[in-house]
């Protein structure tokens, strides 16, 4: 591109086009060494974020300014080898259109440049043949660290993840007694918070159609309703409290389906997430049943566009951006060592956030 | 993780849990080319995608089966080296978050798997700077090619692309008169099918919110739009043809206001994309303006759940999974030398189609 090509002597050799010329012209890191009057293996580890701390801070500044003077480009091939440093981390999400990962994906994106990382990005489609795959994919590229949010507890992927040595960092979805670090959103506190609103409308016959009941986010969720309804005074009905086999439109309408069609339907639905609460949204739209006038339902995720439903939907945001930002920052720092690899304290839980629109409202006096 | 590690002798080296194992019990590329029977620099040939067909089936089938008998994993670090090869390509979006690009990249990420590959992924955010330093900051990851679906016409873009000495294949948007691959949608033809649809309603006072005209996208929808008018005997109104400064939904309410506030305002909108169209909702909500019955919109691209929104948008559909997997097929066969290199070509437009929902109709009678 534009940048200016200099030798340490400070004569300008004449600009190749052709695909040699980076290789022939290339500054080496004994040049910026040179020029900044370190060892080479100073200037190394002053021009790797991840080593940079390791050096004093003028002298990591001053090789900072003799790279950036002689334009000088680290070969991160060569440096992988040397250093057994990928400078890339492994991402394992299920799918990525799924509404709830693109922002979660930019956040760990956008932290990870900031420190010269680039993420490395599979899709899982929850199948866990696929999910190890992918895992020993990216080993074999010698990826530095995983961030997944994959994580299932009926399964043997905590043997898997721990035979990994590479730090990972679970996101969104937590692994009971791993040990692992996770960023995670509160989500028996956003289930609490669902409910809660609900009775304040005056609803008591509420029903929830839950996520997979192996994935942290079904059972936390599930766990907050159950625990809120009792906090009021009423206890929970096993019929209105179907579970689903995935967090998608078609179980939401199947379950809401189930209980619609029960002798005494709900007069309120918390949905295991946004997708499974359009999935209610469809089976009313095929029956004639109005939400919010004949049945509320609450959401859970705040995807994007939720305001644009037909009812704009009321659901529990939670901070994609951040608990993607927040993993990268935590991998960064496993990275660094500066976590001990024993301590099991590192589980962050952000806090989710009620939003009310117009799938609410007080139950049907006439129901 | 489970896989049997085997010496070419047959005996199993002890398993050893330390992070030393993989180093230390090593399966080399010479391990697998003497159990298979051939020469190492043939059995690297047979083990990678990109120069299997180099190699006689048969013998490549004998070196897969002898490495996967072996437990042979190359190291890629190693292997991009000698062969200069990284296995990935950069693929340089403007945001993940914005509702065309995660289908895209799900279909990029796909068709490069298969061929053992992987996408790195940037978001440029538009801005001209990020988009310069991205394609550095991959070049200087050593990626085999780039996926790039930010062609500005503008700009400088096409002499950095160029400079860049790697295949590249743009996606969604095209630059003219550039001669690079390029995989989009038939963005004139889209705009042709929405002005016909609303035309076939009745309406004729149509008004065009456009994209910025910098961008393919911008100017294609543009012509198709007033070729389409004229084609229907109605010469096109200028004061109904601004153009937004990007896709977003402000920019759509903003062009909104501005055809509603003229003396004779239109009956019906042809927005830039789904988003400009969403804009055009919230203007609506915020006069009390009804759609369709008062106003018809077209979107463009058909994003995820327009059907939900109210009213559910009618919209031009892009097979966006199609245009990242060709684009991935074109970058491969590029990489494989499928192509040669002065051949313009290799222009693939894929088809849109109508979807017709619920926020178009026939003009009101009364207006």
């Amino acid at each position: 591109m534009g940048e200016r090509i200099q030798t340490p002597s400070g004569t300008a050799p004449a600009r190749r086009m052709s695909p040699e010329r980076d290789k022939q012209s290339r500054i080496t890191l004994r040049d910026v060494a040179e020029r900044a009057g370190v060892h080479p293996g100073t200037a190394s580890r002053a021009l790797m974020p991840a080593t940079r701390e390791l050096v004093n801070a003028k002298t990591a500044e001053r090789v900072m300014e003799a790279a950036a003077a002689l334009g000088y480009r680290p070969n991160p091939i060569a440096r992988g080898l040397k250093t057994n440093r990928s400078h890339a981390i492994g991402v394992v999400i299920p799918d990525l259109t799924n509404p709830l990962f693109p922002p979660m994906v930019r956040g760990i994106q956008d932290r990870l440049e900031r420190d010269a990382y680039t993420p490395l990005i599979a899709n899982t489609d929850n199948d866990p043949d696929r999910e190890i795959a992918d895992f020993e994919a990216m080993r074999d590229r010698q990826v530095d660290g995983f961030i997944s949010a994959t994580a299932r507890s009926a399964q043997g992927m905590l043997a898997s993840l721990e035979s990994l040595d590479r730090p990972v960092v679970l996101v969104n979805r937590r692994l009971e007694g791993s040990g692992l670090r996770t960023v995670a959103v509160n989500d028996y506190l956003g289930a609490r918070l669902a409910v809660n609103h609900l009775i304040g409308l005056g609803h008591s016959r509420i029903a929830h159609l839950g996520g997979p009941q192996d994935l942290s986010t079904g059972h936390e969720r599930r766990r907050g309703f159950v625990d809120a309804m009792r906090a009021a005074g009423i206890e929970p009905d096993p019929s209105l409290m179907p579970a689903g086999s995935a967090f998608i439109e078609s179980e939401g309408a199947r379950l809401c389906a189930q209980v619609l069609d029960l002798a005494s339907p709900p007069t309120a639905v918390v949905a295991g997430n946004d997708l499974m609460a359009l999935g209610c949204y469809e089976l009313f739209a095929d029956r004639g049943v109005r939400c919010p006038e004949r049945i509320s339902v609450v959401g859970f995720n705040d995807m994007p566009f939720a305001e644009w439903f037909n009812p704009p939907m009321t659901t529990i945001r939670i901070p994609h951006y951040a608990v993607g930002s927040r993993a990268a920052e935590l991998v960064l720092a496993l990275l660094r060592g500066g976590f001990s690899a024993g301590a099991g304290e590192a589980q962050i839980l952000l806090e989710p956030e009620l939003i009310v629109r117009g799938s609410t409202s007080g139950p049907d006096p006439s129901s």
